[in-house]
C-alpha cells in the first residue's frame, strides 16, 4: 500500500549488495570531488558530508518522492557504506595524485548506476513511464544538485554541456523500452548504466 | 489511508485539466522569467529546468508534505504538460520582445492558482485550517524559492514587498473563510486565485 | 501503517507541550539570528520566515524522511506557535542588546531538544540505530542548513569546528545506548539534551 497500483506492476527487488555499491561508488567520488575544494574553507566534516550527499541523496529524493520509507533508513548498512565509503574516497585522494580520470568515470558510472536504480524502483512502485524517467534522472543528478548548493557552486546540471540529465534521460528511456520488449531487467538495467555513463564520459571528452 | 483523519473531510477532488492548466501557465512563465538570464550562463536546459520547477515544485513539495504519492507522478500528463510548456515558454520570449507585463501576470496567476489548489488539497486530506493555509502557501511560492536557490538569486519570498506570501496567505485564508461559510468550493478557490493575484499585481505596481 | 516493522518498537509519543517548546525555542532563536541579518536586505517578513524554518524545518525533514504526515501539519498549534514565537524573537532584540550569549545558548539547547525528539520518533517508528542517529541529528541541524543556504552564508554544518553535527551525533547516541541498558526514555533524552548543549558551547567556547 502508500503506492500506485499501475498497469504494469513487475514484482522485482533491488539486491542489497548491488544498491550498497552504487551508495560506496558514489560516496567515495562525492568526497574525492570535494577534498579538492579544501582550500575553499571546506574541512573533513563538509567533505564526508558531501560524500554522503552524493552516495545518499539520489536515494532519499527518489524514496520520497515514490512516498515510501526511505532504502537509506530500513537497515544500518546504507549509513555506514556511506561513511565508510567517504572516508576511503578521502584517503584515495592523498596517496594518489592526478585523480581527475577516476573521479570523472566513478561519477559517470553513479549516475548509471543510480538510474537504473531509481527507474526501477520507481516502475516496481507502478509508476507510469514518464515520471519512471523522472525518478531516475531525479536519483541521477539530485545528488550532485544539493552538492553544487551546499558548496555554492553553479549547478552542473542546468547547462546542456554537462549532459548529466540528458545522459540519465536516455539511459531510462532505453531501460523502459527494452522491458516493454521483455528484455530482462538484469539486461535492461545493464544496458541503462551503459549508455548513461558512456554518453556522460563522451560529454566530458568533447564538450 | 495514509492520510489524516480530521474533523472535516470534505471529498473532493482537483480536475486533472484545472491542474495541468496551472502546471502549464507556471511552466511557462519559469521558463520565460529564467530565458531573461541566458547571458547569465544559463543554456536551454537551464530554462527548461526552471520551467520544471516552477510548474512542478510546488505541487511536489505540497504531496510530499500531505504524504501521498505526488500527483504529478501518478500520470505521464504532467511532465509531458510542464516539459512542453517550458518550451513555449522560450519561444514566447524569442517571438515577443517587452514580455515583461506578461510574465508578471502570469506569475501573479500562477501563485493564485497554486494556492487554491494546494489549500483545496491539504483540506481533503482532514489538514486543520493553519496548516492548510500553509500548504497552500507552500504550493503558492515552493517553486519560486527553489528557482532563486538555483539561480542564485535573492529569494523573493524573504521579502515583504513582494507581497509573495502575503498574496498567497490572503488567498488562502479567504478560501477557507468561505468553505467555512457553506459556500461552494469552486466559487471559494475563484476568489482565492482573484485575491491572490490582485493582491501580487498591486505590489508590482505600487511597490 | 506506512512505517517499518522494527526488532524494537517501543511504543511512546512526543507529549504536545514538549514539542510545541522545542518549536517556540527554535523560532525564538532563528529569528533573533536572522534580526541581526537586517542590514543584509532581509526584511520583517524574511526575518519570520527563518524563524519557522529554524522552529519547524528539522521536524518536518524529520517527518518526511520516516515517511509521516509532519506533526506540525496535524494540528494548528505547531505554526501558530512557531509564528509568535519568531515575533518574540524580533522584539527581544529590539529590547535587549548584547543578546549574542544567549542566542547560543537557545541555538545549542535547540540543537539537543530537536537531537532527542527527532530519535525517539525514529525510534518509535522502528528505525535501526545507525539511521536513527542519523534522523536525530538531521532533525537537530536540518533547520540551519535551510536557513544558511536562504541566507546565503557558509553552511556552518560543514565546519568541524562548528561543532553541530558531533554534538547531536554524540547525544543521540548516548540516548540510543542509554534505551538498549533499560534507561527510562526521559532520561535517556535529557541525557541526550545536556551532552549536545554542552558539546556545542563547548565549540564555541573554546572553538
Amino acid at each position: 500500500n502508500c503506492v500506485l497500483d499501475g498497469d504494469v506492476t513487475p514484482l522485482f527487488v533491488i539486491p542489497l549488495w548491488l544498491d550498497l555499491t552504487a551508495v560506496a561508488i558514489g560516496a567515495v567520488q562525492g568526497a574525492m570531488f570535494a577534498a579538492r575544494f579544501r582550500e575553499n574553507r571546506l574541512d573533513l566534516l563538509g567533505v564526508a558530508i558531501i560524500g554522503l550527499v552524493i552516495g545518499l541523496g539520489g536515494g532519499l529524493a527518489r524514496d520520497i518522492l515514490i512516498n515510501q520509507v526511505p532504502a537509506a533508513l530500513s537497515t544500518n548498512w546504507y549509513l555506514l557504506t556511506a561513511t565508510g565509503a567517504a572516508f576511503v574516497g578521502m584517503l584515495l585522494l592523498r596517496v594518489f595524485t592526478r585523480m581527475n580520470a577516476i573521479i570523472i568515470t566513478l561519477d559517470a558510472l553513479t549516475i548509471g548506476m543510480f538510474a537504473a536504480i531509481g527507474c526501477a524502483k520507481a516502475v516496481a512502485a507502478g509508476l507510469p513511464e514518464v515520471p519512471a524517467v523522472f525518478v531516475g534522472v531525479i536519483s541521477a543528478v539530485g545528488g550532485s544538485v544539493v552538492r553544487d548548493m551546499m558548496l555554492n557552486l553553479p549547478i552542473a546540471l542546468m547547462h546542456v554541456g554537462s549532459l548529466y540529465a540528458v545522459a540519465a534521460g536516455a539511459g531510462t528511456i532505453f531501460m523502459l523500452a527494452a522491458m516493454h520488449l521483455e528484455v530482462p531487467i538484469v539486461w535492461a538495467a545493464v544496458g541503462c548504466v551503459l549508455i548513461t555513463t558512456m554518453v556522460r564520459l563522451l560529454s566530458v571528452r568533447f564538450g
